[in-house]
């Protein structure tokens, strides 16, 4: 009886032991999956911005009474701090993406998992950050601020605008991606307790 | 020699719970005194971001060769929209803080403690979004950007862009509390295996 008990418990926890596994072996693809993702995101989103570049032609009054003169501007990424911190994020981001992964791929011990663990919460907060700036200044660019005076610029270079939504949208997906990186751990491990 | 040997490994072991024991504890305190600690510097930044209103005269000219007019003008947090943002933030990691608290100082059950990691995630993600908005636009308030033509504010509302400026580094304060709180288990993790 006692043995049979004992030989139960043994398969259960053989059982729980290879549960384990599986479970920590899926954690392992989707961390590797979700690198790769959050380097070409991250990748792309920088590229994207860094590209972006339009001259359109304003008119320019020098003189109330005088027609204006037509003259061309230009509207390029780094002339915002905002969207110069945000490539930078976006660059710091997938150049460690690319680290982790070599990491992830290697032999990985608990010190390097820590320690990876560690770098990915700074990622995260890194790239919200940088997201949350260049968002309100795009919304800035889009909507303007009748209170402080400030015009709209997306009515002019629609096209840069375009381009600066199109990389924002990568990059959040990017910071998400580096999110669900720290959060797949925690809810694999609520999967298992419920 | 065999008993000698399986009793040092039992001291060894014992000894090794022992340290897990101490070192639990001590990140379980750490833990609370982190979670006061953000409550309390959200609960600040959106309040003291929230009472913030000042009222200037500025010239106003309606007609280049008249005299301007002193116009009453006042500057308020909601006039833009990352700071609504900003204060909605601090406004819901302040309350989330408070239940996490409540939650910690109850008997923690694994799964509540990887739903919390999981929320603790979250507030790093939306305080830190916020953060950076909030900081791009106090930034262009500050400065102004000569190549959008959006002048700065605060030579005008000084008292208004100060006391943004405390409840922004306040609320920074009160995210890398919440970043602290990702990171604590790791940093002892890294510490127990080096």
């Amino acid at each position: 009886m006692e043995g049979q008990s004992k030989g139960s418990f043994n398969v259960m926890e053989e059982s729980e032991r290879n549960g384990k596994g599986r479970c920590g072996s899926m954690v392992g693809t989707c961390d590797l999956v979700l690198r790769v993702l959050a380097f070409v995101l991250t990748l792309v989103a920088a590229v994207v911005i860094g590209a972006d570049k339009q001259t359109a032609i304003v008119p320019f009054k020098l003189v109330e009474s005088m027609p204006p003169l037509y003259v061309p501007v230009a509207a390029k990424w780094h002339y915002l701090s905002a969207f110069v911190y945000f490539v930078g994020a976006n660059a710091i981001a997938c150049a460690y993406a690319t680290l982790s992964l070599l990491f992830s791929l290697g032999n990985r011990r608990k010190g390097m998992e820590s320690l990876i663990s560690v770098f990915d919460t700074l990622m995260v907060a890194l790239l919200f950050s940088s997201n949350g700036a260049a968002i309100a200044v795009g919304l800035l660019g889009l909507q303007g601020n009748l209170h402080l005076h400030w015009n709209k610029v997306c009515n002019v270079f629609g096209k840069f605008c375009d381009q600066v939504a199109a990389s924002l949208f990568i990059s959040l997906l990017g910071s998400i991606t580096f999110l669900l990186l720290l959060l797949l751990p925690h809810v694999f491990r609520l999967k298992q307790t419920t």
